[in-house]
């Protein structure tokens, strides 16, 4: 069909003035006197509505002021100015066509829902200004993302989802399996017979790509991910999904040092896509999420991000231990509110903390020369905590395989890994962007059930 | 490190010619003679290689001598021009720095490999020259898929890949479970006790994402997918793939002619940003792995595609049945030697096949007035079949449930999905297109193992 959208008329909107155009979409709400009425329409493509003025000439007229709200509907008309009014324009609609009536059990009224409700709904939630802005966001930062790896000639890899190994033995893992779980092959010993199986052997959803994607970075040079992972942590809290999507850049010939400055180079570029090409839904958060998001990310935009290594941060930390739940000292983890008292209270800005005890690390980080420290990184911005983390990776075989050992890993798992160690090894790093905490940093929105279209938790599975 | 790529010496060749310059990459080749030597450099950025010349003069000279393909060096010198040569510039190096040398038994060596053997080592293989033109090909293409629907304002929905429903009863699922499958939990009647597992019922990875992005298009008017999707088909076929990504946009106030539209548009637009952005890697395939591809996509570019509707390609094929396996007759499934047969054969171009019985297609398809067809389309290119197949959705709550009680799917699994019939249904339209079915389409590769990093196949789920 030839509609206009919302988002042409307002973007082009001289194009359409006082001419004839057909625009399609959802009312919002109906106002009708006897001798005409207006409705609000919104067609998805664009934040803001459309006011349509339809009178009683029209043969369908009181159909038409019976409309609940979220029916379809056709509009032709014309599009005129109207300078005295809060909106720029309306249509002066000449034929109203009724697409698809809304029941009047509809489950979204004009009125206020809280969010809670309306995640009891998630297949009609999106048709709400929220949820238009939370959504419409969610999909430009991922584009954003691919557009600023791709312009750096970034190769995007598509690591496996479904896989016979642990990457870092990290969470708990969903199975993947087609035996009948009423009836499941065994050994002679009683044990299962995964030989049986689809793959024959016993299989996962994966928990990170960068295992897979380090190899590929060193044919390409320069690669990420950008695909879904999962836990299968039994955390109800409101950071924590069993399903969600990660973001791992990995860069050959490449220090920890290049590592943050892609990570700082992304999220300011992330952020300007955003507040470029939302800036309606942007100014909805900041007026009706989070008051204070506008003006946190354009200070992100103008400022160097901070750098303390973990034992400086440690250091810092101690002073303010009557603040904590957990008191640190150093070989502690950093918990959540060790983070955001370092990036709101000290720095208020983001802020690198790098060479973390090797102890609280993934076995693949490079080993400093101290011994103890690995070059590891997290990033950590206000209103979140950690956002990213990533490291150098151990190039040196030996060093590796040592550390392999000494935590336990089978060699033979990993030998895929190994082997980029003995053939052509080379200075390498990267990180892991969750995808939803960015989208809730920079929307504001306070719980991951808001900012993923169908979330899966614990006991959740719905649609 | 401040390292130049390849890629930027090609493209911008005047800023660097005749300055120094360090690079990093990995060794395709080495000769020496006596007093100097040549080594060829790939970096990974780009599909050309670079020539290095070192001389006697550098203290590790026979250190770099004797270094095996595959090894990583770093390497500082002068890029002077060599009109006499078959490349265009080369490197006089003053320091090469080795970064990580390549053992001996490095599996791969300057002679052609087979794919199939190859297919053994899937974290090595993307650093041949045909794997390094297949993947960075499918990056392009991945990322063009996006930009062409982000342009348009589409909005990119990450449908969920855990789920509880089997949307269209699509052949074989592979179930997801946390429960141990040594001992599965178990009701008193011996049935699994599903309450005891990670989401509380049985669960299992998504076949597609078409239904839940359906109720995105009910609120954003025009939106796409792209993500995984799994068939746990016993299928050992050079076509089939476990795992594999798909893209199905959906879009509402749309028929079946704007559907068709639209995917015509998107394959020519993803055609075209390929050849633009890949010349090398398209005419290494077009020299190497399908002799008439840049022909075949040219002329794809250059030409309508086709419209015939099932009925009438039966009728056409009829007349052809002494050349096919399967004789076709009207209600038949077509089967890829049909889909050949039309599309490169009769029509020599892509076309799209329209109108299928109802029976031959799923039960969310618009019933077409005759009550025997629905408002299906299938596009086929030439050297695959299928590679996109769509329909115009059933938009009226009482067909729709019609149909859904005909096939015996239960209401209550799809009220969601009635749900958008019921408040403000529309017109709208949609189509599925297998990801890496348009790789090998762009590449003329002929096996999907060869097109996906880590391929999983039945029996096979390696790294």
């Amino acid at each position: 069909m030839n509609l206009v959208t919302v988002r042409e008329l307002y973007r082009s909107r001289e194009t359409y003035m006082d001419k004839e155009i057909t625009i399609g979409g959802w009312v919002r709400s109906v106002r009708d006197s006897k001798a005409f009425g207006f409705i609000v329409v919104s067609d998805g493509s664009y934040f803001e509505t459309l006011q349509v003025v339809y009178h009683d000439t029209m043969a369908n007229f009181s159909e038409i002021s019976k409309l609940n709200v979220g029916a379809a509907i056709i509009v032709k008309g014309t599009l005129v100015a109207t300078p005295q009014a809060k909106q720029p324009f309306e249509i002066q609609a000449t034929e109203i066509l009724v697409e698809g009536a809304s029941a009047p059990e509809y489950p979204l009224q004009k009125k206020r829902h809280t969010l809670e409700y309306l995640r009891t709904i998630p297949h009609l939630r999106a048709r709400t200004n929220t949820f238009q802005a939370v959504f419409r966001v969610r999909s430009l930062i991922a584009y954003a993302i691919h557009q600023f790896f791709q312009e750096r000639g970034f190769v995007y890899v598509h690591t496996p989802l479904i896989t016979g190994s642990d990457c870092e033995g990290a969470g708990e893992m969903f199975q993947v399996t087609t035996m009948d779980l009423n009836d499941i092959p065994k050994n002679e010993d009683g044990s299962v017979d995964f030989s049986k199986d689809f793959f024959g052997k016993p299989t996962n959803l994966t928990v990170s790509g960068q295992l897979n994607v380090e190899t590929y970075a060193m044919a390409f040079r320069n690669v990420y991910t950008f695909g879904p992972t999962f836990r299968a942590e039994n955390s109800n809290t409101t950071r924590h999904a069993a399903e969600f999507w990660m973001i791992e850049p990995e860069i050959a010939f490449a220090d920890l040092q290049d590592d943050m400055n892609l990570a700082e180079s992304m999220l300011k570029y992330v952020i300007r896509y955003v507040l470029e090409n939302a800036p309606e839904e942007m100014n909805f958060f900041n007026q009706f999420v989070d008051k204070g998001l506008l003006e946190r990310l354009n200070g992100v935009l103008n400022s160097e991000f901070g750098h303390v290594t973990y034992t400086e941060a440690i250091e810092i930390l101690e002073k303010h231990n009557d603040k904590f739940d957990y008191k640190v000292s150093w070989g502690c983890d950093l918990q959540t509110e060790h983070e955001r008292y370092l990036t709101e209270e000290i720095y208020k800005r983001p802020v690198f903390v790098t060479d973390y005890p090797k102890e609280i690390k993934a076995f693949y980080m490079k080993m400093n020369p101290d011994n103890k420290t690995v070059a590891a990184m997290d990033c950590l911005v206000p209103g979140i905590g950690e956002i990213i983390g990533g490291s150098q990776r151990e190039d040196d075989y030996e060093k590796l395989l040592a550390r392999m050992n000494e935590l336990g890993l089978k060699q033979e798992d990993y030998q895929f890994y190994l082997d980029l160690r003995k053939f052509g090894s080379t200075r390498h790093s990267g990180f892991g962007l969750g995808f939803e905490r960015c989208v809730m940093y920079l929307t504001g929105m306070g719980n991951i059930r808001d900012v993923i279209p169908f979330p899966r938790t614990v006991g959740n599975c719905e649609l």
